[in-house]
């Protein structure tokens, strides 16, 4: 295992650090807790938290600020947050409009932050919670009942940040962030495993032809494997699976989102945005907004996803309003 | 050779395609040409040109928007942009005010910017010259005579293109981007190769625990290799060489760049920052902000480098001006 870091077992505790030490005007991190929580807030406002293992930075750590989130916790590698940590997130940002926890669907997150509910409650704390399974790839996996959440959540984030910003009522921002999980799809695939610090070793192995088509951010297993092809034609397979799904139709508007799971070049990222553009063109899907990067990565994965969010006026205008975030500006 | 492409050969074109594809609002790619230019352009102002080889995404065509680039001319991988390409980016963005070409110290870009000036010239435009040179490691190298131009270069498009943004004349966005580049120091290591996709194969090779510390951006050997170490013995290093440089001394004030070179999870680069900031805050060095990410990436290289820029009121007062830009926003 060849990377740079310290000691395996403090990456977690030294990236929190070295996060909140690289954007003090955007975060500030609780005493003693792996909580990060928002640092300019406003009085009065629905909060949003999110969270989930550590590994997929800038997830979610990195969607804190205006017009997004307004605090994350950050599991151990690959592992849920806590339901204290999450509650502590929540209580540190809560200003009495309610709190709408953004889950992606994985068994440990959704019991966790469901337990973090129970506690906010007790303390008068009116919670929502919408789960994000956008992944198309499977229908069960490795750690979820249902379909997973991967790099859509982004989007939910995004939009949600917008309506809550706005001084929109809980019941309002949940409505919103539900709107883009129903119109939100995206599936990967990655050529490269990924290495947890403290396992030293890569967590399953591919053969040096060998692709796996519909991976989950964790390196679960996706749909199958098979010889690595071109770009154009994994595009296409995702594509297809993605948009057989979403039933995106001609003259239908989009948002995208190509996003590098951590070891990927970003000129490959561009190169697969040129397919899918000539896919959507063909299919008479406008774009209304491409975001290409990091979003949600697994470590050090060589591979990708794409997302789709289907859009209407009111999910555009949402997208378009100002966000203002270490790891996402727009506006 | 496991990358995310279709053919070899295509990689320039396709990725450039898809940059365009992605970002229309910021971005227009000339008719059959290799030259991005900016999507709004005021009437009247100094441009900024910059270029290079490919494999350094989101460098220079990240850059181009309001505050930084007006043009860049992406060459061939690794491989400078071509006299022809320079003279077309610059010649379409040119609005009477004059042209600086911000050039990376490599005797290929070097060259071919200065023929570019010549052709430019002759149409009676207006074209100044600065040449960045901010990486410590090494004097001179495998295509350079001189120190190399990496990530600092980030800073002068920045800090160049917001004074350029005020309406100064070229004379004085010259002085600007010279005094960034008097004023940025930068050093960089690497754990892996980069694999230029027609090569096939990885440009040097390291054995399984070696490192090269002071590498170049395209792999050029850097001051020496040695067995990997601990990233904050690593930031250590680099930091003493950049700091003996630029001779930082307490109370003064600096801008951080980490940036990763390809394939390095951004948890690691968060990681390094952590004992940049105990660094910099033992020597009582403020630090004005920090930028965290891939700004100039060596194709799939494991690795990153450190850029300080040394701040009077000036310097920063333009670097918080706004820029809005693929790859870089602030403001």
């Amino acid at each position: 295992m060849k990377k740079l870091i310290n000691q395996a077992d403090d990456v977690v505790s030294e990236m929190i650090e070295g996060f909140a030490g690289a954007h003090p005007e955007y975060v500030e991190k609780l005493k003693d807790r792996f909580v990060m929580v928002r640092k300019q807030r406003s009085k009065e406002k629905v909060v949003l938290v999110s969270g989930g293992g550590s590994g997929h930075e800038p997830a979610h750590v990195g969607f804190i600020g205006e017009g997004m989130l307004d605090a994350a916790v950050p599991g151990s590698m690959f592992t849920s947050p806590t339901p204290d940590q999450i509650y502590e997130g929540a209580k540190a940002v809560s200003n009495g409009k309610g709190v709408l926890f953004i889950v992606k669907n994985y068994t440990g997150d959704v019991m966790n932050f469901d337990m973090a509910k129970e506690l906010l409650e007790m303390d008068g704390i009116h919670v929502e919670t919408v789960i994000v399974n956008d992944d198309v790839a499977v229908e069960d996996s490795t750690y979820t009942t249902g379909r997973r959440g991967i790099a859509g959540t982004v989007f939910v984030h995004k939009i949600a940040g917008a309506k809550a910003e706005e001084g929109a009522e809980l019941s309002e921002v949940k409505e919103v962030a539900e709107k883009v999980i129903q119109n939100v799809r995206s599936m990967g695939m990655a050529i490269s495993p990924c290495t947890i610090p403290s396992a030293g070793k890569p967590n399953f192995n591919l053969d040096e032809n060998e692709m796996e088509i519909g991976i989950g951010i964790h390196g679960e297993p996706g749909t199958h494997r098979e010889q690595l092809k071109t770009v154009d034609e994994i595009v296409e397979q995702l594509l297809s699976k993605i948009m057989g799904d979403l039933q995106l139709t001609s003259g239908d508007e989009a948002a995208v989102l190509v996003n590098g799971l951590g070891a990927t070049p970003l000129m490959e990222l561009y190169i697969a945005n040129r397919k899918i553009n000539e896919i959507l063109k063909e299919k008479n899907i406008k774009i209304a907004k491409t975001f290409v990067g990091e979003f949600m990565t697994s470590i050090d994965m060589a591979g990708f996803s794409i997302s789709l969010l289907k859009l209407d006026q009111e999910l555009k205008a949402l997208l378009y309003r100002k966000a203002d975030t270490p790891a996402f500006k727009i506006g």
